[in-house]
């Protein structure tokens, strides 16, 4: 730090460049930080509508647009969705009603677009929420993305079927809840990263994804988890993934 | 009840009678039950040397070759191993190292030997010792045993490769630790009973075979489970079982 | 699997056959798939009313009797169960209230008839759904039910009053909440392989079902046993072993 | 209070009347303590030897002889054993190696006499050493005390077979480990209280005495339950009981 | 049991005295058994309300009236309570809202009336319901019951006032939430039995009565502890002391 | 002990004066303690809206104000506030929407004023309501507050903006939910004491306060823990601490 | 941060400066780390010996001496003991076999001398390990420390013995296991700030301290905790207290 | 499938090379795999030295370099060090003590060389073994590894001045035991894809990891985790995505 410091003093860095140099815990405020987060991570911030008013929701939504461009809520019902199209008339709006997310978009918004793909696996219907909100932000961070569903390990053959796919992808994500084998069958069959996702599936003793998870981190082959239900952070951690190897080959483009 | 008093009253039936039909719950010493319990169950009890000295489970094994013909010692390191076959200087010594099992047999002591058979499926080798306790009890109850190792979830290739042996058998037995989740593949590939073992593997967060049973219980195929490294509890139902289909084969023969 | 594959290759097997052979993995969509698994391993699959609206419940129960000829819903409430009824007019409807299943079967529909019967025994009323659902699996897979209820460890004399019909049985499937000891107790007087069905009964410390599904993993004696409330799946694994048996039946006669 | 100090006030009660009519909580040094507590519940303090020296045991030991008659040593083994024994050279010393306690009595030291008596019943051989410390904490207090082993659930015939000392008991304490369902099928037979002792047995999910203190609490019929191997506690309330009830007899006679 | 079998083969026992001493597993109905349990231990069953609707409720409540001349219902609200007083117009109503019990008892009812009380101590308003159970069972049971209210371990002082009526009781229930601890501090203090009661309150880590029923378990005094908000149960076991010792007194009398 | 009741008999202390004496554990009634504890603690008692209905709360509001000068009532929704304000016409009533609190005050009621202050910090906008609960404890004690907001460990820079705030409070909470990292940090960053306050925020695996509170537990830094969305206990507990400096610095004026 | 970095810029604020107004975050290396943290938290950073050999622990006692005067070794025995003595001839060695701390000051060291007292209670003598770490701690930091032993919540009279002790410190810390109930019994008769320190005694179900830091989590008064077996958490936390009370007292006189 | 067995019986696919199109489940026997899987996935087999003797370690090795050319051992004391070294005399060993691990690899063997780096961030010293087995997997992979030690996230200084090194590495592992919140920290400080290892360091509730590896999985940022003391797994993981990142730097080259 020092010899930031020292830069500055002799005049052969500014202050503003000294922040920015030091930008990583430099904000002057928390709106501020938002755009600040998405231009330095260049992953999008997820408005939460669980546990929010429809009215609540639309209205950070609305302050997202305007400071960001978009905004990506998660965990939408109808009416959290209706609201956030009530108060943004101009704005694109895209919603997957199964995955119950809403991005709404300025119209001159545009979205990076990675030479990167990642595909998201599920092992039944269950999971189609915490995949299709691992897929939102994907798309959101400029990855191609590739669905492959109910590929339950108690069939193998319909794994088997997709296994171009699976092989074709840069990152995989797969999601899985009851007792979670599906990433690790995975994870057998290609050479990229692959990210499991639990799903809060499943009842009785190791219910609500508690056996999916511990099964992921206790799996016999090499794979990385989040946590039960957090298609965002998977998503978003695929999309990391992406981003690096799009930007390499960007870099020797 | 009062028909059967009534009957012994009556003198239609003897009090010798009345004690064998109502012989599930009649005992009249601990030494005379165990061969009872042989007897209508067919299930070898087994004497557990951890925690014994060698001396007490040769003293127990002898005592079991006495009354039952044979003894079937388990969780035994080589020093019980050595108690065992000292103290039985006559017997047949049979001694698997690898599944820490030991039977003992009076030379005139013949199994059972059933028309049944079990397929015994390991994930890894780690799993050897509980899969070997299950291969000792079935055999002990007179199945054929059939066994197929180191076939990881995550290596399916491993798995087809054995498909004819495990479609062949009348009941799978498929022991796995960490993730646990071969059971669930396996059953999905066959269509006979198969029985979960889970296995102590795995370390960390859901170690010691928590993920394993957890992950068994909320298998989304049909399977039943028995506790971690219950390896005499899986054979012996395992062998329950093959002794149903044996016998409806041998009746009808 | 070269073996195979050189057989297509010299012609002496046809792809169709070898596709056959290597079916246990070979599906080529998703829809065929339920078809499949229905004659492969006979297991009705079951279609979970809850948490799906009447009318999702009733469209997949429509789909499952165009496709394999009857549904099995579980969990069902009324209305769930008139909805089926209203989308399925020409269907043999099967509603068992206590159990929360109901049957939807076209006319021209045959079960199979197992020449094998498996018991159901429960601790008390609360235990009526889930042994219920055990036994609305069984009848599909054909097997003969025999009904025993209220037989709690706290009274064993009602357990010993039906000793001769738990002998009977070629499988006892026995549901129990709270401590979960009755499968314990029925184990130890039967000679015929033991299923125990852990109830989410019991309040406080180790209630919904934990106390029962550790008591039974820990039972002094044989059993194996299914996920808390699995009454599905207890009498699906029942009904293998009973088809099991009654195979073996058949192919001697 | 107030009317306790006005008495004192007024010369109607004497600062040391005072002091005994408030001396639920008056004591002047910790060691005047113990015998205070031993005189008034009747309970001898157990000095637990595991985690300590035998000389520090026989040290803790003598002094308990000294101040109160007699020690009660519980989870020793033959060190601490005859560490007590050297330092106690003329007290009566009481081993019994299987509960692994040990009790040393001043020459003149005597025991309470209740016309109270307590059974003990065990499930199986690995629940004597919880047994047996309650049944020394017993004989201390007075009690007669009934042992009855190896009376297992999966055994049901045995538990009957001693249904009359059961009965005839005032009390019953009942050991049990693996699933711990013994005191509820004992509690269902008598009409007297009983407090279940979990041990500390069973392996794998659910095992040192988990599954069992679980049942115990989640019991179908009327008990109350002490902690794990916790044999000094279920012997000492069972002594309170016994007492209780030895002490109307005595008040009526 | 052999001895019985030929005494009634000798005609020195008749099949009804025969079947009474076997009494304790012959029942022949479960309607007979209920009679049967309340009268050879003397604890009223009760009728857990929360979960059945207000019809049910009075018609299990009718039915035990006409069975056993009354009827003890458990967390029951007001439509329970209204619903049982409307089916029952001619028997005595007895309902404690805030203990959610309800007693209806036949006009012709006579309680039994046992020499012998127990003291009921909480720690706070929330412990009312539980302890309020627990007192509805004694007063069914006929002891004398003593209630001390809201003595928490936070306010030594309330416990310290009420010591006489602690002392005086045969048996003390104490219920308490949180962290469980006035069992404790109340058995330093009397020389009876003394039970735990855990109930429900808190929140967090450790709530819903989970620290409570731990930190009973691992008092470091001589108490026995029943289920979180197990009032019944803890009623009753108190009520079987308490009878234990009116029986002693009544012997000597 | 004696010494005092020695003083009460020889009249050199009256019976009034000993009572204040060893007034820690005299009380009288339950009502006269409440007062009793304010004076001594200086805590404010709160009383809990949750689970009372706006009636209930009001009244129990209504009786705080006439013992105590003044009512503190936490998690209050809108009913239970307007409840309050209706029962207290003439009191100051400060409700705070956000931590769910609301405080009546007397007219004539007056604050203690310490001169002290404590800090609170929070991680996220759903921190604000155990954050605001520390804080009206806090306030009603008497300790100037400082609140931070939104300074969670993902944003390092939030934190560092408020080193001076931290460094120049008496005392510092930090309220944060998920991993719960923030108290450590700025423990790491404060030479004062800091209270950890998890707040129960977090989903699937470790969520509703469970990895927070663990979390704080292990921190690697000095810190101490309350409970789970204890905000109450947060505050009052620093406010302790407050009072005591402020007491040190009133001392030496 | 940029009012610093523009003054840095104008000349008004050196670089050097700068760094120290930044320097939460501002060390060069680890080593100078330590005495930075000693210098502004005043906190000793304690050696844990516990898995260190006895010369690894010298070799850091020797390092902390060098560098900050002294070193504070915890959970050190004998022979991690000798070994410091032996590496550091010169210094003063002070050793508490029972707290198993060993402190090493250089000659010259001089500590600070708090004008603030804690007291630290403990229900047991199980308890002294974690107990003496807090007041090695404490002593180091200046504090006048008041120890009062074996006041167990069973034994009331105890407590109420020590209270003129308890009130008349500044901070209490209270170590208990089993229960844990201690603090909050204290906490109820003081008006200071009270730490609960559980301890890992206990054993079978909520055993090895569980039950008791929950317990104290869940307590009905006001405390804060430190995790079980924390000592040296709970020394420094009440230092950091007693030394804002004691720089209270000094900046007034 | 079927279109592969086609194009094999129309003989335009030979057998070898539609085995090669199957080749994710296509093996002949287990040795062949491992050497497939080091191909496909580039992931260097792990030999877990824990739970092995030295000969047994040694004799894994030798196989290993013999059929890949290398083998990574881990979990190695100095005694499995010094017999892979013994049994491998031509080859090239190098040992890492800190890190438990032992490569051994043929003196021909060429490693990979990624262009892509991995930076790895310890929180304290016991992190280190479980940091270096991630970094000995990464250097098998060929991929550039940057150490960044003892940051913990109570003193941020240390964090901050590893920035530049952070922020230019591919990919982050971040080790950290106890809260685990390091991972959360550098999260938010990086654009790149950061894997969280939790260290089962941490004592009393939550200890081992538990807290570390719940605190991850609840990150408020964008992370994925591993298992408690994953090393090997994390190291592979991020191995991946730098192979991925290098493969795309290739690509386009």
């Amino acid at each position: 730090m020092r010899d930031i410091l020292e830069a500055v003093a002799d005049g052969s860095l500014s202050p503003a460049e000294a922040e920015v140099r030091l930008s990583g815990y430099a904000t002057t405020d928390a709106g501020r930080f938002d755009a600040a987060r998405e231009t330095r991570r260049g992953v999008p911030e997820a408005i939460l509508a669980e546990g929010k008013t429809p009215d609540e929701t639309a209205t950070l939504a609305a302050a997202a647009v305007e400071t960001s461009g978009r905004a990506l809520v998660t965990r939408a019902d109808t009416a959290h969705a209706e609201a956030v199209a009530d108060a943004l008339p101009d704005a694109d709006i895209d919603r997957d009603a199964r995955a119950k997310t809403v991005v709404a978009a300025a119209p001159a918004f545009e979205r990076p677009d990675l030479d990167a793909s990642v595909a998201i696996a599920t092992g039944g219907t269950s999971d189609a929420e915490a995949a299709g909100e691992a897929a939102a932000v994907l798309r959101e961070m400029g990855a191609a993305v590739e669905r492959i569903e109910d590929v339950g390990v108690a069939h193998l053959g319909r794994v088997l079927d997709h296994l171009d796919t699976l092989r074709e992808a840069d990152v995989v994500v797969v999601a899985a809840g009851r007792e979670g084998a599906l990433p690790t069958v995975v994870a057998g069959l290609v050479d990229t990263p692959v990210i499991g996702l639990p799903v809060s599936t499943g009842y009785g003793h190791g219910g609500d994804g508690e056996a999916a998870v511990l099964g992921m981190l206790q799996s016999c082959t090499v794979l990385s988890v989040v946590n039960v239900d957090a298609g965002y952070i998977a998503g978003a951690q695929a999309g990391l993934i992406a981003r690096a190897v799009a930007d390499a080959r960007d870099d020797d483009a």
